[in-house]
């Protein structure tokens, strides 16, 4: 069990905007949130997820929406804990620990506001290791954690409670809805779970391996070492291109940011172009016309001078950006999983291209 | 307190269509599930509001949706009572007796469906007095019931509660999203209040109403009285027209069927065009393009013959009609009503067009 404290912040916003491949919403926001609780006197205890007793009740807790819409509406601060209430009061109990949904820059942080807020640990770990668009896209439902009940707030003061859901896609489209309808964002508290099963289906470590990434890249930024390079060394993966965004399309729709980006290569890269769809998150990097890495895979963009990790919502034109391709957890990398998370999931129609096991150093293996 | 019968539900069917102004749901479908009930043995025992203990506990029950989705989706059957089970649940006890939220064909049995199931009388009366597109607009939230929790079941067994929400408005739109999301129907238990209150704000007396306005029309058929004459006796009112259907523009959006109609007049109205404005319900008639009758007065096709009451969805071109102005009931005259039930809240930039006090032999008294 460690301590957050207001150092961490920045790290850890700089390193989930890295793990939220785009999307994850907006990271300053999310930092600003959490150093107002710390600065109140609220603590933020984290916890590895092998220290929860296997009894012990855990909520997953974040925001849902358009990113672009935190960009623009700027949120209370009190959806995401008002969710959480509300699950308890469904639960008839309190929650012993939450966890993220999401590593991203909004909703690591997010996470955060909760646990200070309902002064329960934080969990090191969410079911993503990075940012997905769509809520049943968690390890934690993939592998078998309930959907429902779940409960969403909105800064107004509507309260949802999802009951009873089908399966985890029902819980995204009706969640979904009721959230473009509170006007695009909505705290979410949802996948009520005991510690047993909390331990075997959560990608574990990732709030510590975004503290990392963070860390390595404003050590960089000081050092004259690559930013780019020193990601690659925390967290295997490559750089695809590095290069300049020479076009971005971008629209906001049944709450989703949906667009695309091209990059033209530079220095050694000259020549080529590459193309990255995006829903939220960046979904696929297409070079010549073909897939080179997809979902569930994080493609991120930095810009290349400082290392600044580049979401969907502010690329544009004329930035400088180094494309990197990083490995998901293996936990996202089985069949099942797959079917989830991805190319066929987003409606494309081609399996996933993911980077070699021998790319990777082991996420969640850094602390 | 009476005991509904199967003799009951021809007449009630066809006169809550009446009453339903075009909108209030698929009667056919409505009608063959309360039979259903009642053959299954459960009775459907009606109350009459004053008969309510000032300590009950009051739910209003009905199907949210677009109702042409009800022509074609057929509900399941349970979602009604879900909703309130539901409900119940949220409540921490059982209601004492339920109430339809509006007459029409769909509603007023939905909430009978509701009451056999839950084994609790229902009440005879409603929030409308007709049938309206949108949940607040109800004298029992004009007049103070509270919006929230309330709960929405779809038929595959997803269950969703609003347990707190800002207001009627916010009822209204986060539910019509959840209601879109689930396929455009959804089992609706809401407005849990006192029986001090309900007799206060309900509008008594209209499924005896319906009943007897179908009686009349189902007497006239059989006597040669004209069908539209024989309603007016009832509901006091007044015939505008007599005429054919020549257009009809309908589109189903947002939840909605909203559109258009246009009839020329025959007989001794040849000459004469009026056109009617919908959103699930008929909205403004106008004629030389001057709004002669609005919401909240009640706007109802009949079809001149045999006085079939004509809905939205299934009114078509060539279709012989008579256009009949009712009375509303004075609990949506006062200007706290109108506000929310008067054309403005429909985004029309005129005030109510309504008959005149004299027109009306009192809706809620017959019977």
């Amino acid at each position: 069990m460690w301590e957050l404290c207001e150092d961490d912040l920045r790290p850890v916003s700089v390193g989930a905007a890295v793990l939220g491949s785009g999307g994850g919403g907006n990271p300053y926001i999310g930092h600003l949130r959490v150093r107002e609780c710390l600065r109140a006197g609220r603590a933020v205890e984290v916890i590895l997820p092998e220290e929860l007793d296997d009894d012990a009740l855990v909520a997953v807790c974040g925001a849902m929406g358009s990113p672009v819409v935190s960009y623009e509406k700027l949120p209370g601060g009190d959806e995401e804990p008002a969710a959480l209430r509300q699950l308890e009061r469904q639960l008839g109990r309190t929650v012993d620990a939450v966890a993220p949904f999401e590593m991203g820059g909004g909703n690591s942080m997010a996470a955060m506001v909760v646990a200070a807020s309902a002064g329960v640990p934080l969990i090191d770990g969410d079911g993503m290791g990075r940012a997905f668009p769509e809520l049943q896209m968690t390890s934690y439902l993939i592998y078998g954690a309930a959907s429902a009940p779940s409960a969403l707030a909105d800064e107004r003061g509507n309260v949802l409670v999802l009951s009873e859901v089908v399966d985890a896609g029902w819980l995204e489209r009706i969640a979904r809805a009721a959230t473009v309808a509170m006007g695009g964002h909505a705290g979410v508290a949802t996948t009520p779970m005991r510690g047993e099963l909390c331990k075997r289906v959560i990608i574990p470590g990732t709030l510590s391996l975004a503290r990392a990434i963070g860390d390595a890249i404003l050590a960089a930024d000081r050092s004259g070492v690559e930013p780019s390079d020193a990601v690659l060394a925390v967290t295997g993966g490559r750089r695809h291109l590095r290069g300049k965004v020479v076009d971005v399309e971008r629209r906001n729709t049944k709450g989703f940011a949906r667009g695309s980006l091209v990059l033209e290569g530079s220095d050694t890269d000259s020549g080529r172009t590459v193309r990255i769809d995006f829903q939220n998150e960046n979904l696929v990097l297409y070079e010549d016309g073909r897939p080179v890495a997809t979902v569930p895979d994080l493609i991120t963009l930095l810009t290349a001078e400082r290392g600044d990790p580049l979401t969907t919502e502010v690329v544009s034109y004329g930035v400088r950006a180094d494309v990197l391709i990083l490995p998901c957890h293996r936990l996202l990398r089985t069949p099942r999983a797959l079917e989830v998370v991805g190319p066929r999931a987003f409606g494309l129609d081609f399996d996933a291209v993911l980077l070699e096991d021998g790319a990777r150093p082991g996420a969640g293996a850094v602390r």
